[in-house]
């Protein structure tokens, strides 16, 4: 079995055309060959949206939750609503293809498509998953960073995008490596009214008591399919679950902290800007054995 | 000669590897066909640069401004440098392929290619333009809205990446997409400590008496390119130039405002935010006619 795979969508929405009139809805590509244009804009604006969803058994995991909020990012950015049956066909069709015995991904894509086309590009990539046992046993080490909005800014100016899965991730990528530079491993974001918010790809979710506390959506930042899933689990386990507004210092007095997400799991921060922060490995454990036994 | 033309770089950093070590620095390819893959940086995370020249008979126009701004953009997201030389060259190539007797322009963009590759891609595109004389002569309507961060975070959180010209531009689409709900043409940018930036694909210019006055490009903005040449222009005339940290009040008190930009050139402003704005219908004909008359 290979160890990535590619299917490109004939019409990734149904509110416009087709590529090909008579082609089939979706076809297993060659990903070693290009298929986009250098006019398309998702190459030349970051015009778009994306989903990463995790496989595991062969089973594309909270594929509701991901195709919903996929659907959401795309109307942020007024693009033609994606074709939610289509992409779940093209999303399990690239699961198969995939060695079901290991821990694999598909990340799903829409695009504005080519400038002035009015033809939307969409495609499904699955690969199989970097080992990420390191990260969430041991842990990782994170770097606070200003993530330069205030956190009503979904609100007052919803044209920044704030809480749309975009293809305009430079900031992101720029974000990770400043957190390298510090010899960090990722980055919890505060708006810059002081407010915890997420991390560049993931989640945060930190402990107090019996209570587990996530950064409320209405801050602007997306809406965690993973920590959905873990607030149901820690819910069963008689656990309370709480979104919150809190200040970075909300962070710094927590039991125990993680950031969360599709293909790595559960990762416990177990250092903060330098400082050595306390882990739950026993409720971590518990956490990436939940998700990593769930079949959606 | 085509309407379109799109020029292939082999390598566009002498820093990193170059795609085909027997190639030439440069080849026309096919504006039809794919060239990108859906694992290029540039579709899945808006992770490169670009610059936008204009070609006036048959001449690209401040090249040695757009490449310096490249290469800027291109450290600010550490990509590998830009081989200045090749770009040059490559722009060159495209222009000549296009109408001299018509305005064109040329895309040039930098990603950092395949991910995990190490092989950036590079390209430019020249297109003839659109005709831009209704914005140059009758104006431009333009909505100030909110660009949410603070103008200094270019200072204090470089990885926001506020001046760099990157291919992540989802956020000034949906400016743009604002702009025309609200009946406008066109965005200037408000800090969102209230200090006026730049529009999302141009820079603003405003005048106070025989002055001219630009933000400050410190304010993480870029600097302008045309705005330059038309501050060389406007001192040949006598005026006085400022770059300046300016509140909308000022603004909104200025005797006349433009939006320029390397193809659309001078707009000046005719209405903001709903209200009417004067327009120095003479100054802003000279200051068209001095860019379209520039052979760099």
């Amino acid at each position: 079995m290979p160890d990535e795979t590619l299917f490109i969508l004939n019409r990734p929405s149904t509110d416009a055309p087709a590529h090909d009139p008579d082609g089939a809805p979706f076809a297993l590509a060659d990903v070693a060959l290009p298929h986009l244009s250098v006019m398309d804009l998702a190459a030349t604006r970051g015009d778009g949206v994306f989903e990463t969803l995790s496989v595991f058994g062969g089973c594309p995991q909270a594929m509701d939750h991901h195709l919903a909020r996929f659907a959401r990012s795309a109307a942020m950015l007024e693009l033609p609503a994606p074709d939610l049956d289509a992409y779940r066909a093209a999303i399990l069709a690239a699961a198969a293809e995939l060695d079901p015995a290991q821990e694999a991904f598909v990340k799903i894509v829409l695009s504005r498509g080519v400038e002035g086309s009015g033809v939307p590009t969409g495609w499904a990539y699955g690969e199989l998953s970097p080992d990420h046992t390191a990260a969430r046993t041991r842990g990782i080490s994170v770097a606070v960073l200003d993530r330069g909005y205030r956190c009503d800014v979904s609100e007052t100016s919803p044209w920044l995008l704030a809480g749309a899965k975009t293809l305009s991730y430079a900031i992101n990528k720029a974000s990770m490596r400043e957190a390298a530079r510090r010899g960090a491993d990722d980055v919890v974001y505060l708006s810059s009214d002081g407010i915890l918010l997420e991390g560049p790809t993931s989640t945060l979710i930190f402990k107090r008591g019996n209570r587990l506390i996530t950064p409320d959506p209405a801050l602007g930042i997306l809406d965690g399919t993973t920590q959905a899933n873990l607030f149901r689990f820690a819910e069963r386990q008689g656990m309370t679950t709480t979104f919150g507004r809190s200040p970075l210092e909300a962070l710094r007095k927590a039991d125990a902290a993680w950031l969360v997400s599709s293909v790595r799991l559960v990762a416990p921060i177990r250092e903060l800007d330098g400082e050595t922060f306390p882990v739950d490995s026993e409720l971590t454990a518990a956490m990436n054995g939940y998700l990593l036994d769930l079949r959606e």
